[in-house]
């Protein structure tokens, strides 16, 4: 991978252009994409600078559900999904702490309410257009629940979700389809896409205008761009910022599945022409393999779907302490429990176990699934014919990484304290009914508990008693992002907004690199993708009518 | 209180200067009076401007004990506290996720580590200088504990905290006494304070340099300030900025107890000229009297010490969740409690209950104790002649702040419950041993028991089973922050780095307006005023030396 490393993001203002465009969209990923597309659809000369050598970004990792409230299939169903019902579902789960029902923006700031205004108007509006034009279709995904189906705020728990329409039967594949159909409308369309072309700041005029960027290619050479009307930023969040993640997050994550390239380049270029930055604590999360991140594999995928019914987490004593098949951004949290008597976070590490029921009928390479199938790279799998023989592996593995994750270990009576965790597991298994965590007992958790065997069965699909006979299998689990959350600010068209909440003239910004007024939560799937597309479609609109420089 | 308006952050170039100094010190509490008067002593005219109406700042309200590692009482007394040692103790509280033992900088990044270094070199150096010169003499608490004694890593658990003389026996009021004499100190040298001058932005001269500030006073008139060596920010954290709080700390924090001036605006100003921002997410937090917060009580000082030992804390479900005694900063995360199966925060509240015994031997109105002595604001406090008719006032008193802490309420079975929750924690006090949260067995907990009946005694000084017999007493509980620990980030000669990591010439910054790389930790009372005192110390040292422009 071309690696052209970062500079100084001050703003230049360099002695003459290279070139110009219209609109300069800086990031090839499924945001970038569908912004220059917007933008191109409405006559301007765009152009796409991607840092990687290949565009895609994280889109082309992801499974590529979109949330879009009120979309056209379910308006044909006839499933209602009212305006209000759908901003007050988004605001009791952003910000649960501020959620008043009574308030006129249930407790929201204005900041807020507003990007969920902008979500609902126009993330439909945003997907026909795509779907129209050739360069998005979609199907509708109308049995799939949002991830907090069953509270009472939500009016509207299935139909919001819809698919790239060639996406394979499991749904797993969709962003490598978006990439390839948007990318053939920008080549139809006449859209240049220049990857490993690193955007390193911006250009702005004597008045405080931004009208073009400065990028440097892997050879050291520089080019000054113009930009007529704007400068949309997509470049994805800050998840493989080592620094940012520390010292901006609110949890000791240790990496993450956006693409590599998301380094958090526009906090830097945006901070240094005054954007105000929000948000910064938050990031969509997930459970991760251990190793796949330490080892900053590019092809680590969240584990969205926890499989195995005859599977259960346990912490380095070897006590369950968490609902393992949690909503994944939920499901991550579990690992950053705080000790206050001991300084530590116990759960930073978590250990699946399993056994042969479940690698023999739960495995897939899908949806980040740990449990792997024969074929599929298995180096983060330890194995052993007893659980004995299992926690022994499971010791000497967590020691090889002891000093990366705070000198923690298994303890002495990991394997006993193993034993009966099984036993008490194996009872709520065969009731059907977790009395510890309440496993399985939500939608969400159905959704996501991926393939298992169909006989013998038990009276909880997701869970089922682990075998009194090897072999065992385990893999480490951490907590993780799929992307970051925070960035400069955007207004509801697009805008970048300064310190003092006014729009730097110029700039825009959509997805994972600018402030998602969702805070904490996430809706559903792809409450990602469907509210970027929303912004990316305002933020081509409001860039188009900028007066030309 | 006056209020000045905040103004754009963005730096300036005036026509001219009104006035012109070698050094100016932004913030006029006891870190900004410190740096002065070190800037003086090199022999510099130096200028301290403060927005406040009055000088004191955050130091004003707090005790004013101060950490020092390696002291000069220390030495004396022959206690070993060598370097390694100390900075081993800073690095495993700090990020505990990644200490490791055999790394040269024990798993911290070069900034981290370099804090440590300049704190341990120069925090007793700083002090010394400010005893030797009258500004600040102290006397040594030699029997103070480290919040942290019992760990392996704290090879000197006793010695490192030190006092201002004159402060009383209880040691609560030494922030008045520093200031006081600082302010004494300052006047006898010669520097200048002017309160009610809020200082806008920087200027910078064409080539990067910080040569100056523009303040704002009440009456909305400008001044432009020539700075011929450079400028020292020490103006406080962003504890009363509620968009900072929401957009970057880690935990949903409602108030906290910095002065009311502290809303961020070395954040907004640092960031202006491209400073970098580290260590956003973390405060040094505390419990805080809910009802203090939402009203925004200037005098606010928090729950230091959770004095009561006939005291419990249960949740709207009249059940404990944690130990009580912990020490401020930890005892503040059980607030923070995430619920992911639920969407909340269900300690967001926690509910102080204690009996007569507590009320007449644990009342005082220091340390920002909850239970307060006849003639205290007890307008927080909540009474009932039985349980039951405590139970139901608590349930009112909460049901009137609901709409602002996400609709939170006491449970039905509250009454019920905290019965129940009662007569188990009187088993434990009697016994002399918690067996849910181990109340009461660390060197923190007792540091901070506050008073207590000295007869009857039980075997814990922290526990005393709760009487069967009413009257008994309530307030309600929330987590907050004595102040923020993020901001522009320096380096270890106090100046402010860029977002490549070179110095921005002239600007320096120390106290809660910059990242403090203590990330999570609270290492021991006066962890806060001790090391910036070695910063302030810095900082002058690093502003003296700049060439004059």
């Amino acid at each position: 991978m071309t690696h052209i490393e970062r500079q100084s993001p001050r703003p230049a203002m360099p002695e003459r252009f290279d070139e110009e465009f219209d609109i300069i969209v800086a990031g090839a990923g499924g945001v970038g994409l569908a912004a220059a597309l917007f933008a191109r659809w409405l006559g301007n000369n765009v152009l796409v600078l991607e840092k990687a050598d290949a565009p895609g970004g994280t889109t082309q990792k992801a499974a590529f559900w979109y949330w879009v409230p009120n979309n056209e299939p379910m308006r044909a169903l006839g499933i209602e999904d009212r305006r209000e019902d759908c901003l007050r579902y988004m605001a009791r789960l952003s910000r649960p702490e501020q959620y008043d029902p009574d308030h006129p923006r249930f407790g929201m700031s204005e900041w807020e309410y507003e990007a969920y205004e902008a979500i609902y108007d126009n993330a439909s509006v945003a997907t026909e257009l795509l779907a129209n034009k050739g360069a998005l279709e979609y199907r509708h995904c109308a049995a799939v629940p949002d991830y907090w189906a069953e509270i009472p705020e939500d009016k509207a728990p299935t139909g919001r979700v819809l698919l790239p329409k060639d996406a394979c039967e499991t749904m797993s594949d969709g962003g490598k389809v978006a990439i390839r159909t948007m990318l053939a409308a920008a080549a139809r369309d006449g859209i240049g896409v220049r990857t490993a072309h690193r955007v390193q700041r911006v250009v702005q005029d004597a008045r405080g205008r931004v009208i073009g960027v400065v990028a440097t290619r892997a050879d050291g050479g520089h080019i000054a761009l113009k930009a007529r009307k704007g400068v949309i930023f997509a470049t994805g969040g800050f998840t493989h910022n080592v620094e940012m993640r520390k010292n901006h997050l609110s949890a000791p994550v240790l990496g993450g599945c956006a693409a590599r390239t998301n380094e958090g380049d526009f906090v830097h270029i945006g901070a240094a022409v005054g954007a105000e930055l929000r948000n910064m604590n938050y990031a969509w999360m997930c459970p991760i393999v251990l190793e796949k991140a330490l080892q900053q594999d590019p092809g680590l995928i969240g584990t969205f779907s926890p499989s195995g019914d005859s599977m259960i987490y346990v912490d380095k004593n070897g006590r369950r302490v968490t609902n393992e098949k949690l909503a994944y951004n939920e499901s991550a949290q579990a690992f950053f429990q705080w000790d206050p008597a001991k300084c530590e976070y116990p759960n930073l590490v978590l250990i699946a176990v399993w056994d042969r029921r479940s690698q023999e009928h739960s495995a897939s390479d899908e949806y980040g699934r740990f449990i792997v199938p024969p074929g599929a790279d298995a180096a983060h799998v330890i194995s052993g014919r007893t659980l004995e023989e299992l926690a022994a592996a499971i010791g000497a593995r967590m020691a090889q990484y002891s000093s990366v994750i705070g000198g923690m270990r298994t303890s002495e009576d990991f394997a006993a304290n193993l034993r009966a965790t099984i036993a008490r597991f194996n009872g709520f298994a065969r009731a059907g009914k977790d009395l510890d965590f309440r496993r399985g007992e939500r939608p969400v958790e159905l959704l996501f508990n991926g393939p298992t065997a169909a006989t013998p069965s038990a009276p909880n699909p997701t869970m089922y008693p682990i075998s009194d006979e090897g072999p065992y299998y385990a893999a480490l689990l951490t907590g993780g992002n799929l992307d970051t959350k925070g960035g400069p600010a955007t207004n509801a068209r697009g805008q970048v907004v300064d310190r003092m909440g006014e729009p730097i003239p110029g700039l825009y910004g959509a997805g994972n690199c600018v402030a998602s007024a969702s805070a904490r939560a996430y809706w559903a799937g792809g409450a990602t993708l469907g509210p970027f597309l929303a912004f990316a479609y305002l933020a081509a609109n409001a860039a188009h009518r900028e007066p030309v420089n």
